[in-house]
């Protein structure tokens, strides 16, 4: 073992001064994350530029004994690339697209790519990689696979580990495993692959991905239908999926309170129907077949749910920009509720089918828990996926509205674990839900993953905390 | 550590007749694979009736010390369900499908249920279960997820693997894992299901899943197409991907000596063309819209594909019956070969793009080694996996020629490597390609994999010898 200062010299002299920096003012933003939960603190900020810079890093510190924290764009929502102590591995300079092969429908990218400089590629090449999320603009596509991350179109195309064929880890130990394979099947033993996607860097860090296109869209439908409620829009949600299989790529589910607070406090967003309504549905269907008339199609679903009683009022965009402006209202959300004070957060899934008695029941939960709160649930409801997200009461002092978070959190992730479901559907544990993943998950379950851990990372050293507490 | 006739003992109290027997008639067929490449032996063979019996013959022979190696319909190519000494534990009496959910889109079945019969239920569900492979009137569903089975619907819906939402794991120490969630998205740690699903029965015995359906199809429209070779065929398969996207659910590449091996050896089975081409491939569109017009985007699609030079003629399938008659001509190439003789066969995948290029070079390689070899070349063109199969010489010696088996393999696994491919597409490693894996998989990589045995399976008594050696 060395000390730290020892080994803040030899990163200095491995990396140089575009690799390295102990510079408090440049730490900082790496230090924190978005929600304010965490600050965290660190010997220094590695930004290696390949991976065998990375490799070097990591072998520099385990031989040191000191924890590396890998870190994308620092997107999370969970503290997962927080650091308590030892070196940010930032993957900002990985930034390389290494292969585009229209042919093969592959992409082979550097983990620092900023995914919308992903999903760029693809349309350039003429295909679609169909990972979508708000943080698009800044997220890296390694943090999205460490994170294995979902968004708006998992109905269709699947979370992060789906959309992978092939990673580029270096281990805890400071080797690399080339698992660059751009093959639909391979069936050679265990999925690695699998396991390091999700992992939130605790079992290495991935460098880079074989990424898989597919058929870009060529049509797209797109409506907002307002329901009765939660149940109407899962009949809804059925209906369609059924009529329309997977051209059904997107159906995301919001409240009236939703809808007022996007139209309150954003610019530009309106109220596209005449009068109010409890709860809504963003529908949409895509095609890959040029001339595929899918506005009809969508008008027969929605006029068969009309007639059944389903739907009460249902706007189709009629271009782009109204699909556009439809999807801000769902898009911006999150935005809004900031205007209104404080929010407890959810992010839970239930089985697709229970997710209105969930919501029934969460909701009468919640008020009685916390008086005059105001429910604003929405998400992807196809995946029975809910951002069951609390506003504060109107006037409340914030402060001690969040302070009720952790007992909420638990009150309502025992319902979650009643309803079969998960206390984080898609924003992964990292070191908010550490003591859930103890609290919902079993013993064996557990087990296993510690297990898994230590066989990858015996001095557990790599990205310590996350997920399992540290030992 | 108890003897071997103390243990059987304890496993005949505990199964009764109905779940034990040594009887050497009742074992017989499961010591020997399809293809009689291994003839095993073991101690016994249990039936348990359900998961608590499972776990308690996997408890009761890891304190024997005695290994335990799984087996669903025996239906593996590679020699993985094969035991050389230990206790078979079938999967037959766990038969029960347990659930199924219209609305959430998913069946919870136990691990001995007959592939057929999860689709059935998938369909008396008014849904799809999309897993469709030549076994699959008698492997077992448990048996698909330890191998993670392929098949002919990858192209759209992924292997067994990405049909699974949750397991019921028999741990090697008798524990069981309840991870049979029903969730679309979950993200609470390292990603176990994955894991187990693949790993052939090293890790643990899969007791039960909850499986994903899927929207069935409403139309469907079939062609085979004449084409000029396999170049042309990846030709025809990127435009039709590109404008029909995922309706496009199968795309199946023959040879001409594979079609007139089927016409010549099997029943009912003839030419569909008046003249005779070098290569076809078999396209399938299918929809969940009702109504949608496939045949008349199938017909554009194969008409500008005439236009380009890519296609020689095609046969659209103008019924139900005729669309059978199509896929029977690719499903019976594996009977129809066994007419002429011995075939030394591969299972490999490369990436799409370069399947022409693949073949061209395996062709010429085994014409030279092999002189008068008759390469049948067929698969899942969508996929990248060839099941490059060589016909013995016309009049050869069967056993001289499969005597070459193993030195013609490893010469083809040596291109396919060069190819960035895989020596085992879809059928997994077993005890057939333990050497290969070895050979063609890095040492970063088995390290990997045998930390991933020893932290599940300290004892190596859950079929070993199976993807990995044995200590």
């Amino acid at each position: 073992m060395i000390d730290s200062e020892t080994l803040m010299g030899q990163l200095r002299d491995l990396l140089g001064p575009l690799g390295w920096s102990e510079d408090p003012a440049v730490l900082e933003s790496h230090l924190v994350e978005e929600r304010g939960l965490y600050h965290g603190a660190c010997l220094g900020l590695a930004r290696p530029a390949d991976t065998d810079q990375v490799a070097a890093v990591v072998y520099t510190c385990a031989a040191a004994g000191v924890p590396v924290v890998p870190q994308g764009g620092n997107t999370g929502l969970v503290g997962g690339a927080v650091p308590h102590g030892g070196v940010i591995l930032s993957t900002a300079r990985l930034n390389k697209v290494r292969d585009v092969d229209p042919v093969n429908h592959t992409l082979t990218v550097e983990a620092g790519v900023i995914l919308a400089d992903v999903q760029k590629a693809a349309e350039d090449a003429g295909h679609l990689f169909p990972l979508s999320l708000a943080a698009e603009g800044s997220c890296h596509i390694g943090g999205n696979l460490a994170t294995n991350a979902g968004g708006t179109a998992v109905l269709r195309y699947g979370n992060a580990r789906d959309l992978v064929l092939g990673l580029e880890v270096v281990l805890p130990d400071g080797r690399v495993w080339d698992g660059l394979r751009t093959l639909r099947k391979d069936n050679t033993g265990y999925d690695l692959k699998s396991l390091f996607v999700g992992a939130e860097g605790t079992l290495g860090v991935i460098t880079a991905a074989v990424l898989k296109m597919f058929p870009a869209p060529k049509t797209t439908a797109t409506a907002l239908v307002a329901v009765d409620g939660p149940a109407a829009a899962l009949d809804l949600f059925t209906r369609a999926h059924g009529a329309a299989g997977d051209l059904l790529t997107a159906f995301e589910m919001l409240a009236r309170f939703g809808l007022e607070l996007a139209c309150r406090h954003v610019h530009g967003v309106r109220d596209p129907f005449d009068a109010p309504h409890p709860c809504y549905a963003l529908v949409e269907l895509t095609s890959p077949r040029a001339g595929d008339d899918l506005a009809t199609a969508l008008e027969t679903i929605l006029g068969d749910a009309f007639e059944a009683g389903e739907v009460r009022d249902a706007v189709i965009a009629a271009s782009e920009t109204q699909s556009a402006e439809l999807w801000r209202i769902r898009e911006c959300l999150p935005e809004a509720q900031k205007h209104e004070g404080g929010s407890i957060k959810h992010d839970v899934s239930v089985p697709v089918a229970r997710v209105p008695d969930f919501l029934a029941k969460a909701e009468a939960l919640v008020r009685a828990e916390l008086p005059g709160v105001r429910p604003c649930p929405f998400g992807h409801m196809g995946d029975g996926n809910i951002h069951f997200n609390l506003t504060q009461p109107e006037g409340a002092d914030t402060a001690s509205f969040l302070a009720q978070w952790t007992r909420i959190n638990g009150l309502v992730h025992d319902l979650v674990a009643e309803f079969g479901g998960s206390f984080s559907a898609e924003h992964g544990v990292g070191q908010l839900k550490v003591h859930e993943l103890e609290r919902y998950r079993s013993d064996v379950e557990l087990d296993l993953m510690r297990r898994i851990k230590k066989a990858f990372d015996p001095a557990g050293l790599m990205n310590p905390g996350k997920i399992l507490a540290a030992d």
